[in-house]
């Protein structure tokens, strides 16, 4: 059913998003030899506090280029401005071709609930091309699916209308510190934008190394939080013993329109 | 409060889905003399895998000509391409006049859940017009409902954010040849696209006979997951000898946004 | 070529625009025999000073729908929001539908250039929609026509980009009082709204009598100008003395979007 | 962290929203000298059944502003047509620049379920502008805030994805004859436009005083209902012995989507 | 028929269009005690090639003060993407509502013509406009204008759909210095992106002195060229020697659209 | 100034204009080892009245590429649907993209005034992207431009608002037999389409050299009376002698809104 490599389609709504949740999932793909694509559905544009428009999506974009090079995938950045994401027909039909070029075996991106709007834009977005790939009417001169892809979404920490459900979860504790060597290289976002927004500017460490440990520490709280509140998740899926011992995990949940995997598929999709 | 005869209007994203979700229960209806109509709100013109445009538009309607002359029901195809329904205002006070022109007891259309996007924004254009039937100064120059009527979704097998509610379930074991003659009418779906997009080309009978049988098996397999899924629910209605008996079912969920019927006035409103 | 009797189609862009542009010819053909729509394509619900929405737009139906018995011919009011239509391809398909509906051997509408947006807008919707009405793949569901119709523009006094050209010009001398009868019966606009927005309310007679001749005066100007205007192309097409004689008349410039009529095909569109 | 006085926003979708579902909350934050700011995002030009457009949007404005008056607090009614919202950029955008220039430290809206489309579109553009309040790149010529403020929901009584959990309840028993005074205002809606629409014009009593029992009687109940569906939280909120006695309540839900307030926090923004 | 003082509008698409192209009358309006106001219809955030979005617009709205506290004007920047103008009914009744606030005698703006999008759509939209603002029953909250103002264009060079024609032209001589002054405040156009975009930033001077005169050799010359081009209108207007003198010229052409003005109406609204 | 070899850039609106229009010419400069794109703006699936959608779009797709082979030149046909084209900033900024990623020295497509929307929207679509090409903050990731190449129209018979105006114009005798067989690759068009849309497709003949004939005799006289109707251009440019000779020919209209090339570089432009 699946490719062999795996193709494996993730779509962030920014060009640090993907990284961010599912930046390890896809570093242990990658050394597995399987095929990862990024997709940030924005350029990023907006995502600073001193810079904007054209000069700082081209930096997004080179900064996502060398996050890519660490994980050995591939990352494409779409040229449609950060903050102005809906739902139209064009931007549907641009992830439709998308997803018909990469031809993936599995697509996660944002549930259509979560705080930021490019977000939710982006889960319905792609919740809107799901199935429609199959439409040899619909894109008509991309050749169209002949199955639907498995669908799935990042985790988050929404209850409303219902909480994220750990579909499957991944340890991610032996590629933690290259997850970290990613998010490092979103130089305009750990180091600038986001402390800023956060109101922390004054604390961002100077030294690489210094960053490193506090992007760590902000951010790699995350997949640990993920991992404890998931723990039971992970105890399924690993056993008691290496269960307990996760401290960095990463998850999806299964979404109900695109092809529905087996247990062996699952298994075939996530080998490790 | 409601018409004698009864007045039912449901909305389909296509040309076949009205069919499949409430095809049972309109016969039963129309039976009793009530008036159904059925609404595509789009023309289908991409559901196809070596047809489309207008001479699959043209194809589909004619298929629900034929479909709904068995039913003895009316059938109304919107001239809006396949795909590309938005819950813009002008869907939305298009629907408007016609639930007014049809001036229905109860409406009937997909949640806004569902795994294409015409189905989802078909509910949502639904929803958005569900109240405003009633105010004079929105398409002012279709008279206004006095009465907002009972709206009511499909079913469906989705889990998210909650699953479909069996709020009126309906036996339609009485029916269901009928029903299958009416799904037969859509040549262009049930032995040419779907079979296709299911990846079945090569199963579809030849004749008549073998066709009806395979697309009973197929699609009448819905009707019975619901009654067996549902089964308390036809329990509650039937009685549990009737139920127990009950091979193929339809059902409604009750939404919140139209009149709130009484138990009584579901059992006007459903009378079989 | 042409059916027989003639069908004439006219947009204007409020449910008085016809009547003043085209009225007296529409009487003169609708005398012959000849059958004449006259379409608007808002419903002129902001037309007023001290009414506004679905009570003006039903008022306004109600007028224009007096005017057309008088001229003998038929009168749509498309239910579009005044000072709110666009170009947008919903509204063009939505005319397509009309204009195949009616199968008129000619349309006359405004030109793209004129005050007011709503004018111009149907105007530019219209071109939109020439030659498009034989494309049987659009509006799919509605036969196309085998030919385009003769597109033409009502007469206007605008010079930019170029001045109005008196293709056909009209002498509607003989019908001047039963046109006056038409405008007569908008009274929202003739006594209520155009006298507010030109600062003369104060102005307005009361009895009927007088109120005819005021229209006669202020309005009635517009075809006295036209035939002062272009009375070359009434000596061309009456000769001289009559020419010299005619006081209203009402003219139209022929499309280069339509169909390109011979001179004699343009003695059959205008038997008078 | 909050301004002192506390600057509290609500967006209702019609000019009386606000006054019914957050009236008396406002009337108690304005004795104690905070600043409250209502918000329409309509003009509310559709919601009569014998006047529309812009004499009853002005009209409906200067209804807001004297319950304004009565109340101590800023009314605000956008221009945008009822039912005409939309979740556009441009909607988006102005909502950030209000929520801007009022620097709330609560904003307070409909959930994005609701019966009428104008409700659930202003909680989605609402939830569209949290947190992007905080990016300089976005409306940038209006200043951005520093800290994205508390969101939060208006009481409803759907129950569909989930139903409306009580945060915060208030008492409001001390303010009911002001907040009745304040929907008094509301004329067009209270004693002309809603009777008409729940089919009870004939019963709007004449005499101002029976006119406010009416309303008491009528939409009073919704604070009552209120009071009993969540007496648990005003036990919780107000011991027990309070909790029984009161009769009328108010409530939110606080929002996932922006600033997460401490149960001491909250104490700080509903001081009563 | 005019106010004392005059209210002069001008519409620039971008916040320096205005100063090239009407900033020496507004001068000359300005000494004369008359109130001149600026409005630019987008941000000018793409008007670089080193910066962009929110800072770019900042700094661009900072330069625009600049410049109109020097003419002794007013300067409105909206917060409209540059290159992202379209003609919507958005934007349309925000410039109604600009004009009705500003209740102007004379509105100057683009011809629809003109090699920028954002120039052809804010002529566009100032069209729409034009005579809309006399509709109470549009932007219904702000008080409609009892009189069309005059509308006309800035001058400009193209020749189709035909050359522009100059109804009033204006002898700036007397204030070309202070006109430098104004086209000097906006450095990031003058100095950084127009160089840039032309082909000669590496000519740019950096003393204050130098620049002024680089910008008046460069952009002077349109003042110089139109002088020269319109020297008959000159001429007709100042009498043959003053007009022989002129070097440096601004220009407007008369709209069909708007209130069409008297020669004697003209000398009051050009009292220079 | 230009590239060496050239590069050209032509956009229709459909599969088949460029090469009516400007095909006989692009084979001149492909025989000189120029560059030359076709673009069509849509994918032509309504161009047909048996066929339409998916199967109609990769038919013509086909065909154009088939022609293209026959020229030497590069085609592009978007995958935009037929008679859906509108002047959105999505469509803008896609024709900015391709525009910059040929980085022509001319671009060639319709006048924003011809018979099909189609066109006129490509017209102004081109006219938009024009200038902003040079823009790096539109379309960020996506390397500017440094200079406006030079935009030209192709030639029509219309005269609204005025006439085309050949400022080029080409002999194309020596290469219309392979122009023939490059309209002869539009089986779906010129054999089956255009001759049913203009009532002749029972004059269709069947064999491939009749055919080729009779399409020489319709639509070669595009070409044939081009050259009558600007003889005088041709004598212009190749003096009168050559000029009387020649049968068929091509023609450009230099847009106001590109680079103004000197005669030189139109030489150089045209090398033939």
């Amino acid at each position: 059913m699946f490719h062999d490599p795996l193709r494996i389609l993730a779509f962030g709504a920014h060009p640090d998003d993907c990284d961010i949740l599912l930046g390890g999932t896809a570093i242990l793909w990658s050394r597995l030899g399987h095929q990862v694509t990024f997709v940030s559905t924005t350029n990023g544009d907006t995502g600073h506090y001193s810079m904007g428009g054209g000069p700082l999506a081209r930096r997004r974009q080179a900064e996502a280029q060398r996050s890519a090079q660490i994980a050995g995938i591939a990352y494409r950045v779409l040229d449609i401005h950060n903050g102005q994401l809906l739902p139209t027909l064009e931007n549907r039909w641009r992830l439709v071709e998308i997803i018909r070029e990469v031809d993936p075996d599995l697509v996660v991106t944002h549930r259509p609930n979560d705080y930021h709007p490019d977000h939710r834009y982006t889960g319905q977005l792609v919740q809107d091309a799901a199935y429609t790939v199959t439409i040899p009417n619909v894109a008509a001169l991309t050749p169209h699916l002949m199955t639907n892809p498995v669908f799935a979404s990042f985790s988050d920490r929404f209850q409303r209308p219902y909480p994220f459900q750990a579909d499957v979860i991944i340890d991610i504790d032996s590629v933690m510190p290259t997850k970290l060597d990613m998010l490092h290289c979103h130089t305009s976002q750990f180091y600038e934008w986001l402390p800023y927004n956060q109101g922390r500017l004054d604390q961002v460490p100077e030294d690489e190394h210094a960053r490193k440990a506090w992007v760590n520490e902000l951010w790699g709280a995350r997949s640990r939080d993920l991992a404890d509140t998931h723990r039971d998740a992970l105890v399924a899926r690993y056993g008691e013993e290496h269960a307990r011992a996760v401290r960095n995990a990463e998850a999806i949940e299964i979404s109900e329109y695109g092809a529905q995997p087996s247990a062996q598929e699952l298994a075939t999709l996530f080998p490790f």
